[in-house]
C-alpha cells in the first residue's frame, strides 16, 4: 500500500479557487440532489475543558474514485498562544476498496474553497454587479474571489467590526480583484447597497435585518456553524422569496434555520429548499428578477469528498506530494 | 507544523501486545468510568452499492496529550479481488491545540490490540487455566495472546467453522504460546470445557447457548459490531450473573444487548454494567467464584485515543517514522 501525503503549500499550488473548484462543489450538490450521495450526520466532539470542538464529515458520491473524511478542529484558546484557532485535514479512501490513498494536510484550505460561488451562480441575478461582504477574514477573501468568477462584478463593499481590518481588506482585495473594494461604516449600508451579499462572521446575534433586504437581492450566509451562532434575523429568512440551504438538518441544528424555527417564523420542514435539488433542477431557485434569495451554508461531507477527489486528480497529473510505502 | 507518519510495520515493531498495551486500554476505561472522557457516538457511513461500511470513532481523555480519530473500513467485496475486507488508520491531534500530530497507518493493528484481556483481568476468576476461543482469525490470535499475560493459562481450546483453519490455528498458537492448543469439533465442547471463552466470529445467528455456560465462567464477546450480528443467545445474556459491556448504547445498537432486548429477556437500561465503572471500582465485577460473567465489546473511541497516545510516546523514544513538514 502506498499513501500520498500532500501539504497545505502543495494543495494551494495544486488547487486554485477556479471554475474547476466550483465545478467540484457543483458535482457534490448535483449528487446530493439526485440521490447519488450518501452523507451521514456530522460527528461532533465538543471538548468544553479545552474550549474546543472537533467536527468530522464524510460522504460517498457515486462515481468518484475516493471518499473523503474531513476533520476540522477549533481550539479557541489557541490565539492566546499565538496559534490560529482552526485547523483541519482530510483523509481520502479508495471508494472501491476502502484502503487509505492520501492524507491532505490542507489545514482547512480545501474547506474554504467552498460553495459560496456555486450558491450565487444558482441563485443570484445574472447581471448582479455589486457584491457586499460582512466580515474581513479568509472566507471573506475567498468567497468574493470565487464570486467574481461567476458574476460580472464591478464593485465590492465590505463591513467589518474593526475599521482598520476592513481597510486592510479593501486595500488588499482592490489589488487582487482589479475592481474597487470600498468599506462601509455599517453592515446595513453594505446590505442595502449590494446585489449579492456574503456573510462570513461568527456572530451570535443576528446582524442582517429584514428591512435591509431589497428586490432582486441574493444573500449567502457562510458564518454560522454552531447552535449559538446566528447572522440573519429570523424575520429576514421568512421574508425571502426562497430560502435555500446546503443540508436542511444542519441548517436547523447549526445554521440559520434553527433560530428562525425557534422564533416561530419558519417551519422545520416546509419552507426550505436544499441547494442540491436546485443544482439538479428538481426544485426552483430564482424564478424572477425581483425574487429575494437567501442561502445558508454549513458545509457538507459531499463537497469535501468532491474537492478531495478533484485535488487528487490534479496531484496525479502534477506528480506532487510525498509517497509513504506502508 | 510537522506531522509524523507511522506505517503498520513500524507500529507492529513499536507497540507489542504487552501489559503496557493492556494498561492503555485500562486507562481509557478508567477515564470513561470516572467521567474524564468525552466520547461521541460512532459515525457510520454505510455504502450499500459497494457492500461496504466506514466507521469513525473518537474520544477526548483528560490528561492525554493527543486525541485519536480512528477510521475503520470494511469493503466486503475485497476478498473477491484478493484484498482483505478490513482496513483502517488513526489520526492523532494535539489535545491542547487540535493541530494534526501524527497519522498512524496501522491498518487496524492498534484496534486489534484491544480489551479482551482487560475484560478478562477484571472479570474472570484469577485461577482460570483453560481458555476457549470461537473463531480462528487475527482477533482469535491476539486476544488469546493477551489473555495469557493476565491469567495462568495452561491450555487453549479452539473451534472454527472450517477444521483445517482451526488446525492451523492450533499448530501456530501452540508454538507461539508454549502451551497446548487443541481443536474441538463443536463450539459447545469449547464453551462447556473452558473457564474463559472469547468469541471472535462474525456470526449472524447466536452460537453460544445458555445451557453451555457453567459456574465460575467468564465469556468475552468480541465479534458483533453490526446490528445484524449476534454471537450469544439472548437467554445466555440474561442467565449470566453479570453482563458487562464497553459502551451500553453500542452494545444495544451493534452488539449483544440489542438481540437480548429485542427478545424481551433484557431491559435497555437496567441489567448491564459498563466496563469503565468496573475498572474504576464504581460498580461490582465478579463478586464470587461461582459468578458467570459476560462481557460484550464493540470498540470505543477512548481506547483508540489511549492506544494512539501510547504508540506516540513509544515512537518518540524510538525515533521511528517519517516526518512531513507541512
Amino acid at each position: 500500500m502506498s499513501v500520498l501525503i500532500l501539504t497545505e503549500a502543495e494543495l494551494r499550488q495544486l488547487v486554485p479557487m477556479d471554475l474547476a473548484a466550483i465545478g467540484a462543489a457543483e458535482q457534490a450538490f448535483r449528487a446530493l440532489g439526485e440521490g447519488r450521495a450518501i452523507q451521514p450526520p456530522v460527528l461532533a466532539l465538543e471538548i468544553p475543558p479545552r474550549n474546543a470542538e472537533v467536527d468530522i464529515k464524510t460522504a460517498y458520491i457515486e462515481g468518484l474514485p475516493q471518499l473523503a473524511i474531513k476533520t476540522s478542529s477549533g481550539f479557541f484558546d489557541n490565539p492566546a498562544h499565538g496559534l490560529p484557532s482552526l485547523s483541519g485535514f482530510m483523509a481520502a479512501l479508495s471508494a472501491e476498496t476502502g484502503r487509505m490513498e492520501a492524507v491532505l494536510l490542507d489545514n482547512g484550505y480545501l474547506t474554504d474553497l467552498r460553495t459560496g460561488a456555486l450558491a450565487a451562480r444558482e441563485l443570484a441575478r445574472p447581471d448582479a454587479r455589486i457584491a457586499g461582504v460582512l466580515g474581513t477574514g479568509l472566507q471573506a477573501r475567498m468567497q468574493i474571489e470565487a464570486l467574481k468568477l461567476v458574476r460580472p462584478l464591478e464593485q465590492v463593499l465590505v463591513w467589518g467590526r474593526r475599521a482598520e481590518t476592513a481597510q486592510g481588506y479593501a486595500d488588499e482585495m482592490t489589488q487582487r480583484l482589479g475592481i474597487p473594494v470600498e468599506i462601509r461604516d455599517t453592515a446595513e449600508a453594505v446590505v442595502r447597497e449590494a446585489e449579492i451579499v456574503i456573510t462570513t462572521t461568527p456572530s451570535r446575534e443576528p446582524i442582517v435585518q429584514r428591512e435591509w433586504l431589497h428586490a432582486g437581492q441574493h444573500l449567502t450566509a457562510m458564518g454560522s456553524d454552531a447552535p449559538y451562532k446566528n447572522e440573519i434575523a429570523p424575520a429576514a429568512l421568512a421574508y425571502a422569496t426562497r430560502f435555500v440551504c446546503d443540508v436542511a438538518s444542519q441548517s436547523l441544528a447549526l445554521g440559520e434555520l434553527g433560530p428562525a424555527v425557534a422564533a416561530g417564523v419558519m417551519t422545520e420542514t416546509a419552507q426550505h429548499t436544499e441547494l442540491g435539488t436546485v443544482v439538479c433542477g428538481r426544485a426552483a431557485g430564482r424564478t424572477g428578477d425581483d425574487d429575494i434569495t437567501l442561502c445558508d451554508l454549513t458545509g457538507t461531507g459531499a463537497q469535501d469528498t468532491a474537492i478531495a477527489a478533484h485535488a487528487l486528480a490534479l496531484a496525479q497529473k502534477a506528480n506532487l506530494g510525498h509517497i509513504i510505502n506502508a
